[in-house]
């Protein structure tokens, strides 16, 4: 995997994402809500994927929208279904996402990024645009929720949960690739201050408060998840983000074990592809491609104390239950 | 820097020191301990050469072995004498440490290393056995010691002492380079199981017992400081030695405090050193040469209780008084 940076500054940006098109209730895009129609193509290992994995489980989504899961593992012509018999989604027919990608555009010459929403009857993709994907979900998807679904994405607090999201996007989500895959110290200095100044507002944040926005888990602590609960297995030493590990920070480590233990959250999350996917695919930061063994990932099913704060995960709604046989994960530790 | 390691297994291991001449009280090896003639040259990112460190600072010989620090960062002459005045050391007169070993032997071929004891009006190599370098420190130069000075390697201990080093010299100072050395995952596996198994072991000796070997601070307590005190900002991370932190191994985190507070420790430590040689030598395992800004040094200051184990760090003696000023060290936090 070729690490793009700017030869300059040594900056590593993330792409934009080419697929735009929006599923919607009103099929306004031409792509209307209908379930089993579309599948979404997720990797375990990347966080941007694991956003909609865990908006699918709470929403109750699996029974309307498919799942593809990619080897962890890229080659030299990215996301492959390797992990599947003779290496084809079995939907799809296909061995690699990119083929979904030149369905929707023969021209297309970009990257071929997860979380993807491909429609099943064309094989064409719909959508990589992994910030909407997830909003969608909660908003044009409401129909098709499970009974008790909570409601990730509540009107009246959406210019706070978007105000969060952008600092969470810019200084955590981010942040921590833009440290991983700088080449130059300076690029590295700014993102990793940027990091830890923004985890220790959010620390105080959610010192006295049980979630980010409002006293229910929103879209908010979704995209703060995901990102914290690869701190300690990769971000921390692959990447540099070394002032603290997780573990170190109080409050964002309880906050962290109560998401990772309410259901949707840890029974999506697969540390064996998290660690080999960074440590394998980075040769650039990781030439020799070993793959540590630390650290100790029990610690996760520690109590966290956090119901003494109050707050009602799923508001008026309820947990979702265990997830569908066929995407029941391995034991992790 | 090369990193060899052997093609069929991914192991690392240390080649042997060439220059094993002993400087004794009786010059039985034609050199004779004499204050003022022998010049002491180490990194001071280097482990091994650490330890001549503390023992020359806890023995009180500054005044009769002299000090050359070479530069952090070898080039591909290996260690030099950058940070010196015209990139010279102002005694030897030479740029490079190897000047020194082709002038010992001038068809000399192997490796260059620290610590090395240089026989100032030759300019010739004596030593780099560096496990027998602090041993005669404390035993050969008794005559030059400081008044007050500890016995680091009391005779009806040594049996003792050298049981202990024998495992920490293969399960911790060196096992912590064969983990981040190794190039396949069976060779790091091993190295990394067999460190924590010993540092659990070492763990649990040192839960009611200040020290090591007796009652008093010995060798054996500088082999295993010196690897300890580069834990977090260096093997955790680079070297992959991640099952935890040191600082989340409660007795050692305490043990290592309590020595790196002992006057000859601590002030013996640049981590500024430390962590721009590993980060930037070895750039098999670190392309991008990019040094973390983590961890949190000031840890270090911070209270360790062992007090309350009782022992007498020096037995009979007292600590040194504070480093020549030469030889004091910036701010380290």
């Amino acid at each position: 995997m070729t690490i793009p940076t700017d030869p300059e500054t040594g900056e590593f940006h993330r792409a934009p994402n080419h697929f735009a098109a929006r599923i919607t209730a009103d099929g306004r895009d031409g792509w209307p809500v209908e379930p089993g129609r579309y599948r979404l193509v997720v990797s375990r290992a990347c966080p941007w994927a694991s956003r909609a994995l865990v908006v699918r489980r709470l929403l109750g989504l699996e029974h309307a929208i498919s799942l593809a899961v990619a080897d962890p593992i890229q080659d030299e012509k990215s996301w492959r279904f390797t992990l599947d018999p003779g290496d084809r989604d079995p939907v799809l027919g296909i061995k690699y996402l990119s083929e979904a990608y030149y369905k929707a555009d023969p021209d297309y010459t970009g990257g071929i990024s997860v979380p993807a929403v491909v429609d099943t009857p064309s094989g064409r993709l719909v959508t990589n645009d992994f910030p909407r994907i997830t909003l969608d979900f909660a908003t044009e998807w409401t129909a098709h929720h499970r009974e008790g679904a909570p409601d990730l994405y509540p009107e009246h607090l959406r210019d706070e949960i978007d105000e969060v999201n952008r600092g969470v996007h810019t200084d955590v989500n981010a942040a921590v690739y833009e440290a991983g895959f700088a080449t130059k110290q300076a690029a590295y200095d700014d993102a990793y201050r940027r990091l830890f100044a923004r985890l220790d507002a959010l620390s105080t944040r959610l010192e006295n408060q049980r979630y980010l926005v409002g006293d229910t888990i929103t879209e908010a602590d979704i995209r703060l998840f995901t990102t914290l609960v690869r701190f300690d297995a990769v971000y921390h030493g692959h990447f540099k983000c070394n002032r603290n590990k997780l573990t170190e920070m109080p409050v964002l480590w309880a906050y962290a074990r109560d998401l990772f233990q309410t259901p949707g959250f840890g029974d999506t999350v697969d540390f064996d592809h998290i660690k080999r996917h960074y440590y394998q695919v980075h040769e650039q930061i990781n030439p020799t491609r070993i793959v540590p063994r630390g650290p100790e990932l029990s610690l996760w099913a520690t109590p966290h104390g956090r119901e003494a704060l109050g707050g009602r995960p799923f508001g008026d709604g309820t947990p979702p239950g265990p997830p569908p046989p066929t995407e029941v994960l391995p034991a992790q530790w």
